[in-house]
Formats: C-alpha cells, sequence, structure tokens
C-alpha cells in the first residue's frame, strides 16, 4: 500500500520509478487482491504503466533517491540485496515502521526506545544517508494532506541536513505543509514509538483516515 | 509542577484536596525554588492555603480520587507507602511516565512497548481503578487546555468504565473537549510511548506549550 502510494505520487509529480520487490515474477504473476481490498499488482500497475517493477537491487540501481517502504521486519534484508555501490550517497526516505506481529494483535515494536530502525539502517549501510519521514500517517494521506482538513503535520529526522532538505522539498511537492525537523536520526526513536498510539486512534476513531496536528 | 497544577485546578474548582509527599516536613521547610524557576513549596501554598500536604498515606487516606503525579521511578513505591484500604476501590489518575533519566539527555523510558507504568501499578495494586490520563502534555495544558488555539486532544485509557466517566467528567471540568478513550489499560503503553516525540517537539518548536491534535 504505502509503495503503491508513493510509487503513483512519484509518477504523477513527473518522477521515473522502479518499485523493488523480493520476485518480480511472482509480483507480476499475482491475480488476486490482498485480504484489505487492494487489487493485485498487475491490475494496479495496468493504471500505472510508466512505473517500472524489478528486484531490490534493481530499484536501488535505478533511483537516485530511495524510499524504504517494506515491512520494517525485512528492511534490512531488502537493502543488503542492493550492490553497495548503489546505496553509496544516496537519500533514503525510511518510511517504514519496525512493527512486530509476531505475539499477536496489536503489533508491538521490534525496536524502540533506545533505538530505531531508522539508525539501525543508518548504522548497518552507513554510506546510506537516511531520513526518517512519513511514517505516523496512512499511505493515502502521505501523498495527499488535503485529504484531511486543518494544517497537520509530518516529522523528519536525519543526521545528513542537505538530504532532509532534499526530502523536506519532496514533501512539500507532494502537497505538506507543516513539515516539523525534528532533529537527528535518534529522534526518529520518538516517530516510530508513536505508533502503538496511531493504532488505538485508529480503533477509537474507526478510521486510518486521521493525522497528528500540533496545537500551539 | 504537575501534582501543584492539578490541586491549584482541583482547589478552584471547589475539590478539597491533600497533596502528598515523602517528607513533609523538609517540603515545607524549603526556602529555596527549583532549578526550573518554580517557587519553594512554601512559597506556592501560601497563595494556596486551603490545598493540605501530608504524606503519601495521608494523601490517599484523604482523597475519593486519586491523582499519580509522582516520577514514574517513584509511583510504585509513593503508593505501597499508602494503607491498603486507602486504595481499595478508588480511581487513581495516573498521570505519570515511566522516564529514565539514568542514561543521561534525552530520557528513554523504563518501561513500554509490552508494558507500561500504567499496566505496572494496576497489576501491583489491583484494587484500585487506574486510569492513564493527561500523561502527553505540560502541566499548564493539563489544566489550562484554553491556553492553546484550537481543539486538541487528551487521551484516557482504563480497564473500568465507570472509572473512566468519571475522570472524563473531570477532564470536561478543566475545559477539555476532545477527550479521547483509546481504550483499555494497554492502550496507556501507546501515550506513554509519545513521550520522545514529545521531547523531541519541544526542542523543534522552542517551547512546551503544544499539544497533540488530531486531524480528520
Amino acid at each position: 500500500m504505502v509503495g503503491r502510494a508513493i510509487a503513483a505520487k512519484l509518477a504523477e509529480l513527473g518522477h521515473t520509478v522502479t518499485m523493488g520487490t523480493r520476485d518480480p515474477q511472482a509480483t507480476a504473476a499475482r491475480r488476486e487482491g490482498d485480504a484489505y481490498g487492494n487489487p493485485s499488482f498487475a491490475a494496479w500497475q495496468a493504471a500505472q504503466p510508466q512505473i517500472q517493477l524489478g528486484t531490490f537491487a534493481q530499484a536501488a540501481a535505478d533511483g537516485e533517491l530511495l524510499f524504504n517502504c517494506t515491512a520494517g521486519g525485512g528492511s534490512v534484508a531488502a537493502l543488503q540485496s542492493a550492490a553497495p555501490e548503489d546505496l553509496a550517497g544516496k537519500t533514503l526516505v525510511d518510511v517504514a515502521n519496525p512493527l512486530d506481529f509476531s505475539h499477536g494483535m496489536p503489533p508491538s515494536l521490534s525496536v524502540c526506545n533506545t533505538d530505531s530502525l531508522a539508525e539501525t539502517i543508518q548504522r548497518t549501510f552507513p554510506a546510506l544517508k537516511v531520513v526518517k519521514a512519513l511514517n505516523t500517517m496512512n499511505a493515502n494521506v502521505m501523498v495527499n494532506p488535503a485529504l484531511l482538513a486543518g494544517e497537520h503535520s509530518v516529522f523528519v529526522s536525519g543526521n545528513d541536513a542537505a538530504a532532509k532538505a532534499q526530502v523536506t522539498a519532496l514533501l512539500r511537492s507532494f502537497g505538506w505543509r507543516a513539515i516539523i525537523d525534528l532533529g537527528d536520526l535518534s529522534t526518529a526513536r520518538g516517530s516510530e514509538m508513536v505508533l502503538p498510539l496511531w493504532l488505538s486512534l485508529m480503533g477509537a476513531l474507526g478510521t486510518p483516515l486521521f493525522n497528528f496536528a500540533i496545537a500551539r
């Protein structure tokens, strides 16, 4: 859902997009939608013919800027399948959350408090410039903040000021106005740790179409 | 700060208030303010003569409804100093957060993810009806939501519906309108885990006078 939403928005904005997956043939051959009512990749791609499908390695090779939209538990493995030279110096927007469903619902986090998924990725791939962003809202809100009324916020964390500026400009092109720079990448602990509250709120409000705003 | 803010608001609303502390004599004798610019208890109490100061045990005995405004690391010990019969059947509004400053700033949490301070208190004192609330904002905002513009939220978690209704009514009397019932007490994990984001936001915004709002 997240990858499709971001890929479609990037394509709409005129960017060239390659989506990566473990087994592109299997993904392309699938004809069933998923349990959430999303169509098969093939059915979705029919309306997005300009978006390429490839391996994670091909997506990393093609992209000038990378988005990590994998499940948190698979993020490091997905990036390990890329050639190191295809990661070197590139900005990675880390949209993933380290949700752990192994103990049932609601999920807990597989890493938190004194570490984060974003920091784990940055430590494992020091040549990447990791910027945490967009991980605190539903995919439809990520690429269309005007879906919700009023001003609401997207949080940005990262160690590289130029990479954060690049991501901030991209977020503006998505329609974001209230972009809050939380600080260095350790502040991604905070935005990842908001997920349990987000999940409770989805239950309490009966919809995933909401977002955090900051009242002053 | 939290205990004073809530005690003063309760007194203003006509409630009879006893504040508990480890050593009331020492607290009353102190003449220096604290490092945050707050006056000594004696100086503060001079303007709040109707508020009594006693031990934690006295506060638990006097109160029909209890507020836990201790530091998270001291909450269980404070409640253990109360007579069990003074806790039995009472609602405890748990405003504390399990902040752990032992590894420096910013603090991490001493319990999170698969447990929470609120659940720890509930397990340790099963005769209490623990309701988590007000722990996601500055003390001045807790008792005066109109300090901030627009509608912003307070989250409530608890296992006892009647206790949550009692706390919700009290929050309304404090001026709260956007009161969100997150569910049972396990949802306090989410509101406690928002603290790291709150602390980063205080740094980014340069003020503790803000709160989370929910855009729909």
